[in-house]
């Protein structure tokens, strides 16, 4: 019954196969192999492909987990073991579910309570600047709210088919939605030379190419930057504002890394502070979504599916349809939303849990401070490998040089180069990255995604494997 | 800034209100008013609107919460208070975890233990029908499992636009997706006469009708049905599958309210069971999806937004870009996914838990086969109510009498006539249903869904007032 392979959807005949695509796939077979004892040069395999911290070793943030046991079984809300303050946290969230219990739908906008909490934690991260729990919207991860927001932003055929400017190279949910709604993908390069840097010059060039084949509406900004780990400066943001308020785009912000920041003189300024900060003319009139996580920082709670988008200025009518929108999925999964109020919500000083809690997180973020130094400093030493600094995030994202003979190879083979680089890799040494094709590059320039989330003896030895294999690599095909 | 306003995505603008559309938003602001202390006719709402078991005041299945918990904060497997058998299973689904943690992502099919649990919770149902887990994929909720699927077998432009059959009155999912991708809703409709029954001879008018303007590839069939309660007969199920296999129509099975029958003689038949047993000119030809949730049953469990799909004879280039497309979204919530597995594979005779779980099970069960047979009889006695029985699932779908007086002021405001009348309802009583328009339901005949959820005291004088209120409201329009 081959009838229905012709009536492939819109969807899926055009989901780039990056994060999950073939070397994730044979990673999963050369793990089967391994478990039926067939030699290979390497014990197990270490995925280095995708931000999982807990898959590679991350302990859960105890608070966090009391707070979602609690409120998963009440009971235990009865029990000496569990702190006080995670018993008030997981009681007030219970309070705002319905008959008080983690199994019932919430609004699809998020439980109430949950909100209000976002609303001020934006407000001390923002030093002030206001926020409205009415603008808030708990999401299904930040994947689900990006989604959403374009899926309400996007129209029109032909010439008039709406382009969504993302950056080369970006995170690759963004081509996926992009065709899936059947926007216009439009490009904006970072600059590699200058450490990932966004440059206005660059985005106006973008949009006025653009122009002549679609109606760009949409400007995505990921920061800090995944793959590229940059950290935008606040000159730079205010930079991008102007050129969003004059050309009338809809800004993106992308800032599920907001708490992996690194690097020295490097600071998390967010797009809506930035925007209050400019003055009423543009916190009046620029168009914002941005869009948060339990997935990244220092709790890598990526199973949960919790997170959230607050938006601004935000017509009314357009409110109205993404409430509409996001109703006929009828809730977000409500132990995400619990989780999420515990990122937005966490133990103050004072409170029992506080020392263990920034004990626990502190410890993560220095760990990824020196692992994001480490890997930088590592590959940099590596001939023909170049890397700019890690300044936030949880990715390297290194240049590599790929000899002539092994470009040739790699197209007899019918792979981009950077893939057949990383199949090697993968096949030699059980190192799973995934390649720059995969979010894009400037034409003829060779990278791989690389996470830090290994533990830092493992990272070394990691890096010394791929130092050895790339050596070996350009003299195979010198 | 009203730019955005043209710019409505596809989706949005066509979303039906109903499940949570303008009843719901007349309930909230009701609830604000009296807790500001304004005077009604009544003290609380009752949301009958939804099927939202927990919200009602059903307290969660023990054994299922036990688990999640464990699962959540693996430090109470230490704990003396919680039964063998819960651990054993949290034990083996942290296994199945990537650094055994709930956080980690998911394969996006979900994880595999429990996909196997799926698989044999599905054998045993079915007689020892064989289940493969490869054919598995657990999913947000049943919504997003029946979003997706639809997603890669929509296609086509035009006249080839793919049309997709659904019963009429419906879920207002399907009408929403189906809008929301751009495909052709093909109606047919349940022949309320007969208890809701699905004549093959409707289905084939409407899909010759349907051939004239679009291309018609998929058929949906709710069972036990929502909002119309009635439980096919297996005969029934036999005529709709040789039909599809006549037609090549892709069926969707919708099969969430499997564990929901309550009348004497109705015995649940899966789709996929009676697909075997009609032999392998049928089941290995008629392509079948079909959908399990957390949410429903005994369980109720909605907020974990957890849910399974099995299919049957996808092609694999179909199903490869299944998981491309899933993967996108990369996994489903992984609590969500335990709970499910707990719905598959919950305590057998002579484990610890056996005896509670059961009790408490039966428990829900029995009183909602009470509360259907009560629904049934109390809707019958009111003069100008007519209810078919509620066979399973959750709710009582009465056919309401409007006069036409009713009918000219519900057109004077621009309602639907019965949308005027639970709008009225709604305001006098408190009582909250949706009107028969948001599911779609004949020409000159009006209905709302009511759900049987609310404590069976509860129930009573919520009928009570129902009654009293339809013989006023039939009093006041003569």
């Amino acid at each position: 019954m081959h009838r229905f392979v012709s009536a492939a959807g819109r969807a899926a005949g055009r989901v780039p196969a990056s994060l999950r695509g073939p070397i994730v796939h044979k990673a999963g077979e050369i793990e089967k192999e391994l478990r039926k004892g067939i030699k290979k040069p390497f014990t197990e395999v270490i995925k280095a492909n995708i931000g999982d911290a807990h898959a590679m070793g991350q302990r859960p943030i105890t608070f966090l987990r009391q707070v979602v046991a609690l409120c998963t079984y009440p009971n235990l809300l009865d029990s000496p073991s569990f702190p006080e303050d995670a018993k008030k946290r997981a009681r007030r969230i219970l309070q705002g579910c319905g008959g008080n219990s983690l199994g019932a739908y919430t609004a699809s906008q998020g439980i109430n309570c949950i909100r209000e909490d976002v609303a001020s934690y934006i407000e001390r991260r923002d030093g002030g600047v206001p926020a409205d729990p009415d603008n808030i919207y708990l999401t299904t991860g930040a994947s689900d709210g990006i989604t959403s927001i374009l899926k309400i932003l996007v129209s029109g055929g032909g010439k008039s088919r709406t382009g969504v400017m993302i950056p080369i190279p970006q995170y690759p949910l963004y081509s996926a939605v992009i065709s899936e709604l059947d926007a216009i993908q439009v490009n904006y390069y970072l600059d590699e030379e200058n450490c990932w840097s966004l440059d206005v010059n660059e985005l106006r060039r973008s949009l006025n190419e653009a122009k002549a084949y679609c109606n760009p509406k949409v400007l995505c900004i990921i920061n800090p930057g995944n793959p590229t780990g940059q950290v935008q400066s606040r000159k730079c943001i205010e930079d991008v504002i102007h050129f969003a308020w004059e050309e009338k785009l809809f800004l993106l912000a992308d800032e599920v890394y907001q708490d992996n920041v690194y690097s020295e003189g490097c600071q998390f300024h967010s797009f809506k502070k930035v925007l209050y900060e400019m003055g009423p003319e543009y916190s009046n009139n620029v168009e914002l979504a941005s869009f948060h996580s339990t997935s990244k920082g220092y709790m890598g709670e990526c199973g949960y599916r919790g997170g959230y988008m607050e938006v601004l200025n935000l017509h009314p009518d357009i409110k109205g349809q993404l409430v509409k929108l996001l109703s006929v999925r009828l809730c977000p999964p409500v132990s995400g939303q619990a989780a999420m109020d515990i990122v937005v919500n966490p133990p103050v000083p004072g409170e029992e849990s506080y020392s263990q809690f920034i004990k626990e997180k502190e410890s993560v973020l220095n760990n990824l401070a020196k692992k994001a130094k480490l890997a930088e400093d590592m590959f940099n030493k590596v001939p023909g490998v170049h890397c700019n600094p890690l300044q936030g995030a949880l990715y390297a994202f290194p240049r590599i040089f790929i000899p002539s003979k092994a470009i040739e190879e790699a197209k007899a083979h019918k792979m981009a180069p950077d893939m057949f680089y990383c199949m090697k890799l993968l096949e030699e040494t059980g190192i799973c990255v995934v390649p720059g094709s995969g979010f894009g590059q400037r034409e003829g320039t060779y990278h791989f995604r690389m996470t830090i989330l290994p533990q830092i003896d493992k990272l070394k030895i990691l890096m010394e494997k791929m130092k050895d294999f790339h050596i070996k690599f350009l003299e195979k095909y010198a």
